[in-house]
């Protein structure tokens, strides 16, 4: 039995998503293998959490819950959230993890304050400076992985390479891809533009022969399919990743306005309903929700602040699957052969 | 009569696109007015232009060819270029701005190059540490302004707030937006997020009385219509274009495969696709090509590199609206205000 420790109170619709969330997550597994071999260990308070559990038998049943009774508040400061930490429901939560109680840990509480305990109780491997925060996305030809999020603001060359060896281990492992091609993104795909730390990381990267380097890439490369793994830093990865969730709102509102603005367009839209369905199903934001700290000695998933039931079960998806995969020890394993 | 000056020998197509866009925007002005207002020179070698006019009489009436002989070459250093600049198709086109015997410049031409030569030539406003390029982009209500896209790899808070102001009296000239809404691209809009030096922008412009500074905004806010200014350093800015870009084609793509595999999605395709067309439109970057560098004592601007003659009529217009908007002597004298 495989067990994933929920930080019940963290997300602007916890507890509901998230226990709505664990059940859509639960009910998918039953439904391919009648018996679930994933259980919950919900971290909150007992008198929210338990009502949710007696209304959802086939949830209790899989589920324990661990009493925490403080939340972390966005008013916190770090230096309050690590004090308070080991009685909060995320950090009781992270502990679960490391004292083998749990075998990863998911939340959509603040990236701050779940990256700063994660990183203090699990700790990075050697070799590893910060960890860093993968998304998977769609292309046209699959799918790509690009990292950091936004867990690192301020990158360093030597990170960014740190970065390159852990989205290699990632996409091989979760995105069964057998070489990636691993790029940096920059401003041109020539050798002189943009960033010159950069310039320092693609010439390690180029020397490095566990690596398939294929040099610099662009925003307009993102989605075609020509590139496995896209390294850049915690802000620029934060803003691509925005800035493509907008450009899709914003050619789905579009074409809305567009397809209601004509009989023929209705019409068409009818007809074109289904097809139109497959193409907004590829572009949801929710199917790439989950995302874990890569570099932990341990499973940290991170879910999105403003995660629904649906966005919240994608999470625990993933951080099924990094269990089911091994990340941590195939990062530790691919660390110790180039040290 | 106004009178652009064209750099014939840059950009990818050159000069078959160069001259094919200058006779597009030639017949969208004379069907406007009759008469054209607006003249051409053309640097470059009259042996390769002269058949081009001697083929389009219209375009023949309006343009007059400026002898250039050296073309800038991708593999020639800053320095060279510099060097070299007078005598270059892109330096005499520069220089007939600062001469005044042409009003505006434009080049599909590199940015580097045309900026270093521009600045040089031309000069900054005092008060203006480095020119920067806006990009007009389409929104769910309207359009918006974004700056810099990429002159700028490195910015200073400074910087940043000489690009609010610059953007703020751009969108009111160009845009015709009256108090516009100014944002600074950040990675969350609580006021902790991101970066120092964004921080330290955000306080001055909050301070600064002549501009309605409305605080953070993210990637997504970019196309909802929000915000009417986002100010950005060059290196997210280009990285967000190409991104947003790079998104539109997916979809496009990915709208493609999903209405062209089903009879049903073909039909609804054939029904809706005036509608879609429209989308299209909206989003087709040619219509938002022609950058200026803002901030220079000249009009200056750059078209993509890879644009075809429809793309560079549209950076033709967008030079033409430069000069008719006065748009560096409205800069000069709000800075002069300011000072």
């Amino acid at each position: 039995m495989l067990t994933i420790a929920i930080d019940a109170a963290g997300g602007d619709f916890a507890p509901a998503a998230v226990l709505l969330g664990a059940s859509a997550c639960l009910s998918r597994i039953i439904q391919l293998k009648q018996k679930s071999d994933v259980s919950f260990q919900f971290f909150g308070n007992p008198e929210i959490i338990q009502p949710f559990l007696d209304n959802d038998p086939l949830l209790k049943k899989y589920s324990k819950i661990v009493e925490a009774y403080l939340d972390i508040q966005p008013s916190m400061s770090l230096s309050d959230v690590v004090r308070k930490g080991p009685h909060t429901t995320l950090g009781k939560a992270i502990l679960a993890v490391v004292n083998k109680t749990a075998d990863a840990v998911v939340s959509s509480g603040s990236t701050g304050p779940f990256m700063a305990l994660s990183k203090i109780y699990m700790k990075t491997y050697n070799g590893i400076d910060r960890p860093a925060i993968p998304v998977v996305l769609p292309t046209l030809k699959g799918k790509c992985l690009m990292l950091d999020m936004g867990a690192n603001i301020d990158c360093t060359s030597k990170m960014l390479c740190q970065f390159a060896r852990m989205g290699n281990i990632y996409a091989k492992a979760v995105l069964k891809i057998e070489n990636p091609r691993i790029g940096i993104l920059n401003i041109g795909s020539e050798e002189t533009k943009g960033k010159s730390y950069l310039h320092e990381a693609a010439k390690v990267l180029f020397d490095d022969s566990t690596i398939n380097y294929i040099g610099f890439v662009e925003g307009t490369d993102i989605f075609t399919g020509s590139v496995d793994v896209i390294v850049t830093d915690g802000f620029t990865g934060n803003v691509t990743l925005k800035t493509a969730e907008g450009t899709a709102q914003f050619i789905n509102g579009l074409l809305k306005q567009a397809l209601s603005n004509s009989f023929l367009g209705k019409l068409g839209y009818l007809l074109a309903r289904n097809s139109l369905k497959k193409v907004y199903k590829t572009i949801d934001k929710k199917m790439y929700n989950g995302a874990p700290f890569l570099g932990l000695k341990g499973i940290a998933v991170k879910s999105h602040g403003a995660s629904d039931a649906i966005a919240f079960s994608y999470a625990l998806d993933a951080a099924i699957e990094m269990v089911r995969s091994q990340i941590p020890s195939l990062i530790e394993e691919q660390l110790l052969l180039e040290a």
